[in-house]
């Protein structure tokens, strides 16, 4: 894990949370960007070396929809970036972590990502991440 | 807001949390300290410019019992170092968000603290923060 890529957070519309988190962090946000395979449009904002990326199902079948109905908005996952993702998968494997995904896939911001599975970490749902070189 | 200083989890025991987060994270929890005026110990652990911040309830009135009680272990809320904490929450404050507490307040990790109310913020707990000198 070399840092903290960036902080997911759930909301139910992109057009009423944008402002608010533009007043709340004093920052733009710089992109929107759809990943048609999550079901979800992403925003993003810089803050430091992390972004904040708030998430907006667009499928009722989105992790996203299903997280909202469960747990209402709020922070979603922590992703940290990686050097290797396939390297990292088999730690997190061998560590007795499980994986939501078998082989890393494409989510936003050009990146390969895995989700590990929250019931073995206190809850926390965490993306391992690495830029697509 | 500077950056992210730190993300807070919320986990019932840190006896058996850290060894977790140690291989998840791969690295060693650095410190633990308790926050006497919150009911709480943290421990803590850095990745990139970050810590990750576990926080165990020392008493049933603590608001990390509260947060167990109904929401179960996870992502608690994530901090923001700012430069001078009193300009922040008047910034804050004029934008219309609600502040938790009218003055700093002494947290762990020689800060002071101001916590902002979710229900403002989508259902994201955020704490600005800034280093005692």
């Amino acid at each position: 894990m070399l840092k903290v890529e960036h902080i997911g957070i759930a909301v139910k519309s992109l057009e009423t949370s944008i402002p608010v988190f533009e007043k709340l962090l004093n920052t733009p946000c710089y992109k929107q960007e759809p990943v048609a395979s999550e079901n979800v449009i992403t925003a993003f904002f810089q803050t430091g070396e992390n972004k904040i990326e708030l998430l907006e199902a667009t499928a009722p079948e989105s992790a996203i929809a299903k997280f909202l109905d469960k747990k209402g908005e709020g922070i979603h996952h922590i992703a940290f970036e990686v050097a290797d993702i396939y390297a990292e998968m088999d730690r997190l494997r061998s560590e007795g972590f499980i994986l939501l995904n078998e082989t890393p896939k494409k989510g936003a911001d050009n990146k390969l990502i895995c989700f590990v599975h929250p019931k073995n970490t206190h809850g926390v749902l965490i993306e391992i991440c690495q830029e697509i070189r």
